[in-house]
């Protein structure tokens, strides 16, 4: 029968160009990554149920992909599939119909990782993973089934150095692909919880936190109508409202924050946190002398540092961060959302039976600095050229020949085809305008006899001999892979 | 509630060292791939259960992981849990339980984007893709439910010269991955062809297949005795002994074998196919200039020419393949089976609709190749190396002045680590040693005071002090990502 195919709504193929692009971004975060310390962690696709439910809430339970048991479907082993039925129905045991399902974050895999794996870890265990995760989210503009996450943490360590890590990480992705305008927020939710402290108490925390973090979205108006509906007085507003309105330098904002909070102790932590972090971020004299020496053809002497705002606003949802948190704007000329965000926890894997590992992490959005990189016009040409030079087929003895110079080429590195048949010249022109080949080959009879190839610029339509000895030197440090 | 974690039956983790291994090979490949106009593709993890199914075989069918419909599992949706059950079990449609799947290997999914997007794709469509795929199968030593595919495929072409460059893609990768002692058998499934007519008509070229199949496993005695069970007579087992006892050179076998069938017209296809890729693969004058001139450095000047060996006996199972068809085996110090294949096919996307896609494709068995350079040790030692450079951490001032110089080395490309916090010595030297850093970095007090870092390697206990304005360029070329 034949089947006109599709694929599964949320989902999508990448063809070679989305590939290089995308390849492009994660290698250049995994190579920073790498050049501080990180190592790279791979867990299976497949969970199993129980490692999963339970961790995301009653919403992200309902989002997993479950798998169904094998064998299940077969209408041979109906008598077993009546009977898993029956259990699943008398709500029993869904085991009998689903055992395991697909990742939907890399937490939680990574926190299984570390409690199946922490005696023969070096701690602090610096890992980081980049790949897909699957949620079945109803599909939309920019939402999809199957997407990639990408991760960096630290855990075995409450050190703010780690935070200051990853802040150059941020800093150094985002200079390499060009993001120089990237905003850095940073905030304690040790701050939060301080106002919660001034406003009502600690079981206020989590309404004031609930409607700081819509600002964005609805504006301060419609924040302080939501704290009102909260329950929280018009005293607690105000002061909500103050410490929502402090803005200026990094330093004003600091000294702000200080006259608001007094001597509450949470607060002090949470300010030194952020005092740090700031300070370690700003290049120390002996930093500047060591960039000076080794930074040679660095991107990163010409910015040296973290464009780090402190910003109060910032409260990353209802999650587990209990110290420093992290978001990341894009350029202000994108309208676009966060890029990246992450923060420090106190317990990974608790939940797992192993306690005390604190941690800290930072995630990078891939699908969308893809569309940034994109309509900023920032991925090098070169990252979506396939084929350097493409060698014309034109007849036995020519494509003999012309099929030993290219593997000439090839050894040294240079990527280049020969068209497969000796057929039209036209339609070989064709195949490399297609393609994006920017160099074309030709070695007709002449040039055979000639021992000299035509070598022929399609964007510039300019042509020149090249004798065969040197066609490798001709392209050389052209696309080498 | 804790939980003792565990993973699912037949899948793994790989830790940071696995990983950076695995990345060795795939990158291996991938760049070779890409020298050859390969370019990069990737499906998703699922697709619609109607292109996976009856692709397979019935036994590929079992094996194959559905995805639970979402919200079948939900209790507060009882009601059409029943009502999909019901339908289930009265055999009416499984599209109410599952209708999506996970990928089963790379092929359907690649023969579904063909047919998909032929109208914009540039043939001949030469892809890659290195990817998981997903099988119910029992798990046994060595056979994982998730494991990577590794495929390289030309579609839209049935020229002769992409048998030629896959010869060398495999060639090039081996050599790259220092497996010289590796074989490339081939053959061409048209020379099985031919020996099924010469022996009882074309309908015995399944049985001849399935026995011939078995000759390593069981040996010529058993497999002449399955011949006899599948009603083969003495003189056509007699004729296929002949076929399949052919030895000696290249050279030699194609005599024997244009002897052994004389003129019959499906060989003599089958052998011009052999001779025009063995002939292709032994560089012509005109090559061997080429390579002089271009191949400096490379490692494909010593060793020019894949080592394709004729092998008649070489099969293939009982897949699409109607032409050359290729298996690679490891060097004869490993016990291990085949480390790759492929072949030429006839049909890519008819199933799909789209007629007339003929092509030839090779994959790469990653798992295996792993276990081979393991076991030879091949792994080069800088593949496994995390970090390069710890600086200790001794106090505040100390390791502020300790960081400024790390971030001078990571802007270098150089990676390093800051030790977390200020401990003692010995373990932070333990951090170290159980990470594989191969130099420390000291400073103290009195480095401080002099500007100078005590730089030590692990390996040899040698140290020697450094000024901090040279360290960057003391650790140049150490391990540059």
């Amino acid at each position: 029968m034949i089947q006109k195919p599709s694929l599964p709504q949320g989902t999508r193929d990448f063809g070679p160009e989305v590939v290089r692009k995308r390849q492009y971004i994660l290698q250049t975060i995994r190579g920073v990554f790498e050049r501080y310390g990180f190592q790279p962690l791979e867990t299976p696709a497949m969970e199993n149920l129980d490692t999963l439910m339970g961790k995301y809430g009653e919403e992200g339970d309902k989002l997993i992909f479950k798998i169904l048991n094998n064998g299940l479907d077969n209408p041979v082993k109906e008598a077993s599939l009546r009977d898993a039925f029956d259990k699943v129905l008398q709500g029993k045991n869904t085991k009998d119909l689903t055992e395991r399902a697909l990742r939907y974050d890399l937490t939680i895999p990574f926190a299984r990782y570390v409690a199946m794996n922490h005696g023969q870890l070096a701690f602090p265990f610096k890992r980081y993973q980049m790949q897909p995760v699957w949620r079945a989210d109803r599909p939309q503009k920019g939402r999809y089934r199957e997407f990639y996450q990408c991760d960096a943490d630290v855990v075995g360590s409450r050190s703010l150095l780690n935070e200051v890590d990853l802040c150059y990480i941020y800093h150094t992705v985002f200079l390499q692909l060009g993001l120089e305008g990237y905003e850095l927020r940073i905030n304690s939710r040790k701050l939060l919880t301080a106002l919660a402290e001034i406003c009502g108490g600690a079981g206020k925390m989590i309404d004031i936190t609930i409607a700081i973090d819509k600002l964005d979205k609805i504006g301060l108006d419609k924040v302080k109508e939501e704290l009102a509906g909260r329950g929280l007085d018009d005293a607690q507003i105000a002061t909500i409202e103050r410490y929502l309105n402090i803005s200026g330098s990094n330093d004003e904002k600091l000294a702000a924050i200080k006259e608001l909070f007094g001597n509450n102790e949470t607060a002090k932590k949470g300010i030194e946190e952020l005092e740090y972090v700031t300070n370690m971020v700003i290049p120390a004299p002996s930093q500047r002398e060591g960039e000076t020496v080794s930074a040679h053809g660095s991107r990163l002497t010409a910015h040296e540092s973290p464009n780090l705002v402190l910003d109060f606003t910032l409260a990353r949802g209802l999650n587990y961060y209990t110290g420093i948190i992290f978001e990341v704007k894009a350029p202000a000329t994108v309208k676009i959302g966060s890029i990246g965000g992450g923060g420090r926890y106190d317990d990974l894997t608790g939940l797992f039976g192993v306690p005390d590992m604190p941690g800290v992490g930072i995630s990078f959005g891939v699908d969308r600095i893809y569309d940034v990189l994109e309509e900023l016009n920032l991925f090098p040409p070169t990252v979506t050229q396939a084929t350097a030079a493409l060698f014309f087929n034109l007849g036995e003895a020519e494509s003999r020949a012309a099929y030993g110079l290219l593997q000439g080429l090839r050894s040294a590195g240079i990527s280049g085809e020969l068209y497969h048949e000796a057929t039209k010249m036209d339609k070989q022109f064709k195949y490399a305008e297609k393609k994006g080949i920017p160099y074309i080959v030709i070695i007709g009879s002449r040039e055979l006899e000639q021992q000299t190839a035509m070598v022929k610029e399609l964007a510039t339509g300019q042509q020149e001999p090249v004798p065969f000895g040197e066609l490798a030197a001709r392209f050389a440090g052209e696309n080498v892979r």
